[in-house]
């Protein structure tokens, strides 16, 4: 389902081509300050434009259509409404039996006997981050002593980004890249042992965002390389400061009060200049497609506002959950 | 908290050094064989024992307690329950003072306010991974169409297992390792996009196994380095066949009807021989701890039937989900 | 919070006096026709302006937002919005201080710490129940083999509904009234034993229904002066046909074939127009309070499109649980 | 499923003739001195035994099996278990081809394709409400400011309670009653709007108590014929105190500091001494059943404990989402 949280609760809706796309948070607290300039800052670092992303352009207004009374948030369901508006009326029929490699279209028309809006990605498109990064700038508010920052660290295999941005450019290539988050300010005791472990609801929000296809972390994958002796971080406070972080700040899946570090592997962006091969489902045959028109070059430029909202969704509902429930910030 | 699943919903529940530890199923469709013997096979190979493993000893045997009725699950909730026998008396009270870097014990005191069991790490014991895998046992017969198979790959550092055990016996270190995980046969459809995508679901459970610190999906973190052209999987046949396998069977969070392979990085056990400092709560000062008793090796080498089993768990709810939800078996 | 069921979600937001009301739908299979004309008779059933209702008049409209292509669900989320256009600009702010006797105006301050929309009962009007209407018409498709009719069988003591609501109009006073739902075509088997009973979901929507102070099933509170030879019903056919429906469709928490049968007691509408005391909590004082404009005599009137929309949302669910989870309707 | 609660989860299982009944609570807070002496007095009031009663006899002793250390609970799930010991050995299997009357025989063996556990009702049991009543010992140490009492007020339609049970003796019938329960020292702001009233959640929970076949809160269904003049509860002061309490303490779903009152129906005991009729499902002809043994001649005596039970666990859930969700009790 479209839903996640437990008691900050987010609903996601909304299609690329469709009318709006959208969110409603149900267990916001009530008396957060909250105004449509409050979204730019995030929705600006998500938004296309830059050297390397797509050019669609739209103005991303957030649209406050309930649960906000007098600048503040009143306890109701808070739906944020986002109109699409520079939607191109060609036609995407034809994905509808050419599905494009690395996309959903063949999924998406399987899965919902052929009923799936397919334009653009239908409800499947990365335009539905758009929602989530906005439900991630109130998550940031019902969390605000945390400092939650994501940062592109590598794209194309090279920590120096613009070179192999310039590069996928004069290539004419897309390109992945890893995406790092880093927590501070956390207190101990968020997040539960087994089904609710603070690995589990992180990776379980940021595998919603498209492209990513893994997630690791504090050491991640080199902690399978470590021994236990070298992996184990030494505690050296009362408030369990550790000397090194290799845990990522999490053990027994509860937040230790170290810092939370993990990182997300970012695939290139499907959408390529080059003719691929699909099979093509009408007539029962393999053929050449090529995609039209300008696309994201590297998509992980970006995923880090999108990863920090999905960050602050999961983390805002866990400060919610261990810290004090009430409806009000006070 | 300690329940997954949506239709098929585990509840795991018990403590390393307490009575028992157990699994309440709910939802398991009505009409399946089961009796004490299914077990076995998979018990078995989470078992200690092995070179590398603890030789703690339990008899692990399953009691079937509620939801079978003459050989069958009758539709109601399946309770299974493990005894624990081979308890030692030994005092683990130090533990609630010298917290054991790399476990649990300071972040369960903490959350706990003190209450928390801590003989030989309480409810966060990896001793629970064995109601999940007795769970695991149920959810294969649910979808017994598939075949879910996971193998250690690397431990150590090195693809030839059998020596890095050996070397870390002679090095008194414990080691890590990578797990992987391959499911055939599945239909397209199963997961939804965003919230509940395959990953998603996958991810929860799996880091819901102590020691996951990493997962990654079809060609994961090296997918960051691949280009769009070299990454996308062609469409080779009106089945959703792809020629390569890069996006390990999933597309927009849904199974696209190929198989489904995912990695885990398992960190080093973080029970030691060698001395490490740890911070004396209640002395307020570092001290080096020595962890008494023989330990695993490589927990790594116990993941695979733990990982087969967090796998089928996801599964058997979205088979369920997907295809039929009634509650018997035809 | 604001989200019901289990395959078959809706979640409702908005305010009286705020932007919009409305509902999202996650969980709606697809391949439903769906037009706004499809909602036309149940709104028109539910709204105000006949004899004994409020005169606001709002044009109702469903803006079917998202989860639509091409004029059948899709299988996305559903998003349907209703504008609030006949607003008025009055000053709603002494509600803040003279709490309305009978409705939520003191409970809502007090729960949301000053910050509830206050202006006509803000998020707790009734006019939510306008989006929970419009998903019992998409609920009705789902189940569109049951036929699920509810209708006003007394008001103000008296079962001639006609000239109970004239005497109360005459005498300037609100009347309550019962109102009896009937279903019939369901099958054998929907519900489960304990939480899950059908029992326990019907109520649990009603009451979300504001104004519903009580519900029986059968033979209900009735049931509790009869003997059990008198209250049995005897089965009379290999598919469940009982002689009588005392049990009003239900054993053990889940249909039995039989026709459902419950009634719900409104209570009268508690915006009247004789003055009556609340404690002023600016002043600390009692004072008399007098409210003004014309409201419902007798909100009874439009409950029944509303129950059957609850009794629609619980039922598509429990038909999806039981019969078929899959996405498409075939 | 047969769980309900958000953050004091309550999941229970067991059938009446297998090994067990029991409950896992799951999200109790850590520090509760809890022990099988604790359970005793609502046991008791639960148990058989008094006139008008079945002469079943069960030690229902507790068995605290996990969730407990030196004493309080953990903060881990807390599992309780009841052995079945008096299950006699005799042949139920009758009730597979001859449904009795007012039970869920027949819904049972419809909904589980045959494989419910029929002996003595099987999970449908009333003997599950020993689990609940235990929950519930837990649920008031949750919320232990609250003062939760419910009492049989009407039996057989008299409230002279002991003569009706003596002509029902006499008389060999089984009779119904209604339980009222009401619930003090309530703080304001529990529960909310819409679907998550409390209402909502008692009633849903009520419900899963069998032979409960109808719930009216404050005047009920009486208020149905009452003015709005006459319902309406003057506000008295600030604090939100009213003069009368025909809303039952609740307004807009959500508690409004006054005493929390509801009644609930009870069907008379279905097994009844006299022949009734019903479908032999093998022969597919009506013939007589007579139901053997010594019954409940008025299960509504066991009533109260179960229903203070089922309040309790709403409301502790409520006090902890409300007020503070800590895991720990300071």
């Amino acid at each position: 389902m479209n839903t996640f949280g437990r008691l900050f609760r987010v609903h996601i809706f909304g299609e690329s081509h469709g009318k709006a796309v959208g969110v409603t948070i149900d267990g916001c607290p009530a008396g957060i300050p909250l105004s449509p300039t409050d979204f730019e800052a995030d929705l600006a670092r998500r938004k296309s434009g830059a050297k390397g992303t797509t050019p669609r352009k739209e103005s991303d207004k957030p649209e406050l259509m309930t649960g906000i009374f007098e600048g503040k948030t009143t306890g109701a369901p808070l739906t944020i409404l986002f109109r699409n508006e520079n939607v191109q009326s060609k036609d995407y029929s034809n994905l509808k039996n050419s599905p494009r490699p690395g996309h959903a279209d063949f999924v998406a028309q399987q899965k919902f006997g052929g009923f799936a809006d397919y334009r653009g990605g239908g409800h499947f498109s990365g335009r539905l981050t758009l929602p989530l990064t906005a439900a991630g700038v109130v998550a940031k508010k019902v969390c605000e002593k945390l400092k939650i920052q994501a940062r592109l660290v590598e794209t194309g295999g090279d920590s120096d980004i613009e070179s192999a941005i310039d590069r996928a450019i004069e290539q004419n290539q897309s390109i992945g890249g890893i995406v790092e988050c880093r927590i501070a300010n956390l207190p101990v005791g968020l997040g539960e042992p087994f089904f609710d472990s603070v690995e589990s609801l992180l990776s379980h929000v940021v595998f919603a965002i498209p492209a990513i296809k893994g997630i690791e972390f504090g050491a991640g994958f080199q902690a399978a390389r470590m021994t236990g002796a070298e992996h184990n971080d030494n505690i050296v406070s009362t408030e369990g400061k550790t000397e090194t972080n290799h845990a990522g700040g999490i053990n027994g899946g509860i937040t230790n009060g170290n810092e939370l570090v993990f990182r997300v592997a970012v695939k290139p962006t499907s959408s390529v200049s080059t003719a691929q091969n699909t099979m093509n489902l009408q007539k029962g045959e393999v053929e050449a497609l090529k995609i039209e028109g300008r696309h994201d070059r590297c998509i992980a430029l970006r995923v880090p506002p999108v990863l920090e909202a999905a960050t602050a969704i999961v983390l805002a509902d866990l400060m919610l959950l261990e810290q004090k429930a009430r409806r009000v910030i006070t």
